[in-house]
């Protein structure tokens, strides 16, 4: 008797740590997908997101779950990457705006096109045509590479990049979270039965890796867990 | 006294130790770029193309030159990174042919989509608004992501995925080869007084480092030396 991913179609899901991609993996999952998941080790400046990661794909009985390291941090120019000090609520702001856009310090360089092209590189090789990921663009950082155009100018790339794509196959990039918002998500991964106490989203954890309870991303969380009306297991009661 | 590259206007260029980065890189120098290099460990089978890389930029005298690894043999999918036996003139070709598009096995799943994602990652985070590159469509492998097709649609990604992007400037990628036979990019150095036997083309070098004489790129580069006239250095006399 064979496994049910060795039936179903394999899709490539990148894997944070964190909530959000979590919960489109999950959705992912319930969609029939065999999990590939992906999670780069790019320059974080602590371990915890790392570990979620393994948590969260041993919790989704991923088929396959494989680290990657690229050292975005040698580039810089990320206040998450060690350029700067991290924005926390009552700082004065580190984002800066122009023609009327403000994106935060925290904002990697690049980082979602460098993760969505490892992705295509696996799913590519993998024979798989189907990416997952858990960006949103409603409560979000405010990332240029969480919102819909950017998925649909991947996609487009994907399509003239790939052997595949010249082949006349199609690469899918599933946001299954991009209209959702974060309550919206947290209540759909409750229904699910996900185990939010595995994830990890502060940008700026204690030494002992607990949440700093201040940066943009956990309060993101809150407002998500508040307006849920559910209580977040990763904090401490 | 400030160098020349204080002033220049700063550009990323992808040098693998190949004499089509190499060509590109020196034109984006003549057209006054500050060259900021960057090769990548994606996980070639020998070592010989990094040092000519090395070499390379050393005789660019570029501002920067670095490496970064990535490690694509991980994910297979190409003869070029360790699946399968790198085909040779003479045996049944390892490429695949479905739709009247073939592409030979030496293809590396997404390879250029991950290299110039990791380019503009640096180019955002240096100030950079240009990237260089060496692909051209004229005496190539076949590969889908040397195709102006594929520049455009990166172009267009890149517009979307940056914080530069959304604030209103734009990523150029440079491609000067494109409409180049590989005799004329060979013409075109030569007028450079570029030392093309610094570079390295070879997927399938001896144990010493020598090329095969066998590949597609040694055949390609031999066919195009030939037709400029012109002998390679990088051959013993």
């Amino acid at each position: 008797m064979h496994a049910e991913s060795d039936r179903a179609r394999p899709a490539v899901v990148l894997l944070s740590g964190g909530l959000d991609s979590y919960t489109a993996a999950a959705i992912g999952r319930q969609q029939g997908f065999a999990l590939h998941a992906l999670t780069v080790r790019y320059g974080q400046q602590h371990a915890r997101e790392l570990e979620a990661a393994h948590e969260v794909a041993r919790a989704l009985g991923v088929a396959e779950h494989r680290e990657l390291a690229v050292d975005l941090a040698a580039f810089g120019g990320s206040s998450l990457i060690g350029d700067g000090q991290i924005p926390k609520s009552g700082d004065a702001t580190s984002a800066t705006a122009r023609h009327g856009v403000t994106i935060p310090s925290t904002y990697v360089p690049a980082r979602n096109t460098v993760f969505l092209a490892l992705a295509l590189a696996w799913a590519e090789a993998l024979g798989a045509r189907d990416l997952i990921v858990g960006v949103n663009a409603v409560d979000y950082s405010g990332y240029p590479d969480c919102r819909p155009a950017f998925i649909t100018a991947f996609e487009r790339l994907a399509a003239v990049a790939t052997k595949a794509g010249v082949e006349g196959d199609r690469f899918t990039v599933h946001a299954p979270l991009n209209e959702l918002s974060k309550a919206d998500i947290i209540r759909r991964g409750a229904a699910l039965d996900l185990d939010y106490g595995l994830t990890h989203s502060c940008y700026d954890p204690t030494p002992e890796g607990r949440p700093c309870e201040r940066c943009d991303s956990c309060l993101l969380r809150a407002r998500g867990f508040r307006e849920a009306g559910l209580r977040d297991p990763a904090l401490a009661a």
